[in-house]
């Protein structure tokens, strides 16, 4: 096979993650460490500063080791990102747009083109890889998968999926304390993000495969919420004790389709008019407190999931750069119009391990991996065994930033 | 002196905070060591178990170094908690009150009796050694102060305040760094912990005097919140640049005395009738919406202010130990009813120091530290860098816990 010899651009596109600049972070090195690329270049919030021709030289700072750990414990994407999807053949600004990219490659001799990002930067390889193809400019694109919700397929889990549902796991064992210390009747309902996929929702009962505290009840979109069984099961587990916490998904449904949150605050107008749409937790808890009257509290566990580096995995942030590296190799051997994807390489039951691999994008892009059948209960309140002990590995080892004076010092860019 | 040979008792009260069980276990080891002191028991739940009887033997679960170590880095009241108040002289369940504990104390032969926690706990701490003092029965009393809030007169700052002021700071740059990655115009308010006193708001803003992000405006409920006046801010910092945080007190109240949370849903009822209660930050966020337009997010960081033991300060987690062991050897050279204190002991611009003291309860109990004038700048919308100089020292330092198999191992008793 020939060498393609050229210049490298990197861009982080879709929302944060703690584990994105580490793969920001395995590219940059992978790319510097490639014989056939010279200069690497970062776009500034994506493909949106692509076009706008905001873009960054990388190789002078990174200079050391250091460099690059700094930025793989920094949060959030460092490069900045966007919102933008490429527009299809049949849009009037395709043309335009396409063009204003190929001039933008020729300017810095860009031939090789990595897009870390979810579902919709899928998308974006997919529309360039074609693009250049058909026009005959030659450049590898290659998109390098990150989202905190786990729900890409053909990888075995996503990048940033670990650190998520460590901070989720291990915030839930400290809430359960918290919520333990009074003997007084009281619910607690922690809502986690997840607007189709219950991934993060099933990781904050991690704790009960390792004999620790974990939450009573937990429920995934993947199932219609039925709110008698609810307070059935709710009353059963107050019968037992009289702290009970309660894990819901942000994207909690009843049987007809509408969010939990809405169809309970139907009715709730604010001082102008409009409808509060204050979300699952807030709507069980204000649920609960009308049925049962006792002590209730709802916790939206918030941004912080997709960008809590102090807690990040350990096992995440060495993927997640690992992948973005091995992303570099495979564009350097040929590979283009692919995703790299997360392969588990190990028997049930022997240690995790996991390798890196490609999966042509058009059979990814679009599609959402849901929790299967399997990796609930019956009743649709608890997730298994078998489910836990999948997650379980993308937690292990912890990852903490350097800090100074008491808070963390991330990467600048 | 005459020492008093016996043995001692030891209960937490109120909230729950990160540290907390470093000042129980401050105190278990400081008993264990005390020549005249020979078992040292603990009450469950506070007061409330004591009354029951519900009293477990603390030696024997504590041989090691490491199972303080444990204990120090576990969140949350370990041997649980109470809000229970002890009755007044003209209660009619006064005598029967106190004689039960004195029944208790005899049972045991408790001479050593120390209640960790709030304010309410110092009236506990009072109410219970007049008693003893004017019945005859010896024992020494001692309050331990904790608060997240560091809201309590007499002591330089409260054990449990760094590791909140940690977790908040912390997760204060890592919101920053999430919300600073998109282009498109965007406010998020961040509703931080403090119905009275604003230290903890304060603490967001920690970032600025070390040259890190810090947010755009700070709110604190020492000043009446002017609406119009944020409106002003709001849009001359959107002039700047199109992302904004705004850190604002759960305790932000109007000049009229009114929550803001509570003037901005007057109108707001759910699909039963009932008023949504959503809080300072909730309000706001529609408030921007309905006028601004621009995308707005509001974030509640909610318990984890107080049990987020992954992050603590280690500071506070030594001086919250350092204090619970003071307090032994204060008792034991005769102190009793007073509360412990933190003093500063360094002189403005050299390395932080502190020592242990303590004060009478009567001077402390029911008395609320606010955040001083000139630690809040004229326009009432930053704090100033004397304020954050006096906070910096109580972050410093990581406390982590152990962790196994990806989850933190905490301490039970």
């Amino acid at each position: 096979m020939e060498l393609l010899h050229g210049n490298a651009i990197v861009g982080q596109s879709g929302g944060p993650t703690t584990a994105i600049n580490a793969t920001l972070a395995g590219v940059i090195s992978g790319a510097m460490n490639a014989d056939c690329i010279d200069k690497v270049y970062g776009m500034r919030n994506g493909i949106d500063g692509l076009l706008a021709d905001r873009v960054v030289l990388l190789n002078e700072l990174f200079t050391e080791r250091a460099d690059f750990e700094r930025l793989k414990r920094t949060p959030a994407a460092a490069l900045g990102s966007c919102r933008k999807k490429l527009p299809k053949e049949e849009d009037k600004d395709y043309e335009a747009t396409f063009e204003r990219i190929i001039e933008i490659f020729k300017k810095y001799d860009i031939r090789y083109f990595f897009y870390i990002g979810g579902n919709d930067s899928m998308d974006t390889v997919a529309k360039l890889s074609k693009y250049t193809t058909e026009c005959g400019y030659e450049v590898r694109v290659i998109g390098v998968p990150k989202t905190i919700d786990n729900d890409l397929l053909g990888t075995d889990h996503t990048p940033g999926f670990g650190s998520a549902a460590k901070y989720i796991s291990v915030t839930m064992q400290e809430l359960l304390r918290d919520t333990a210390v009074y003997t007084v009747k009281a619910v607690t309902v922690v809502e986690i993000m997840g607007r189709d996929a219950g991934w993060l929702t099933a990781s904050s009962e991690l704790g009960r495969v390792l004999g620790l505290p974990s939450p009573d009840l937990v429920y995934l979109p993947e199932r219609d919420f039925n709110m008698d069984e609810f307070f059935e099961d709710l009353s059963a587990a107050l019968e037992k004790k009289p702290n009970i916490v309660v894990a819901v998904s942000e994207g909690l449904r009843m049987a007809d389709g509408t969010f939990v949150g809405e169809s309970a605050q139907s009715g709730a107008v604010d001082a102008f008019g409009h409808k509060y749409l204050s979300g699952t937790g807030k709507a069980l808890e204000l649920a609960i407190k009308e049925k049962l009257g006792c002590k209730v509290r709802s916790i939206e566990l918030n941004l912080s999931q997709r960008c809590a580096a102090h807690i990040a995995s350990k096992c995440d942030i060495e993927e997640s750069f690992g992948v973005g590296s091995a992303a570099v190799s495979a564009a350097v051997q040929g590979v283009s119009r692919e995703m790299m994807v997360i392969l588990r390489d190990n028997d049930p039951g022997e240690p995790y391990s996991s390798v890196y691999g490609h999966m042509d994008i058009d059979l990814i892009a679009n599609k959402t991996k849901f929790v299967p059948k399997h990796f609930i209960n019956e009743r649709g309140n608890h997730v298994t065994d078998e489910c836990l002990n999948y997650i379980l590995p993308l937690i292990k080892g912890e990852c903490y930033p350097e800090y100074k004076d008491g808070l963390p010092v991330f990467a600048t860019i």
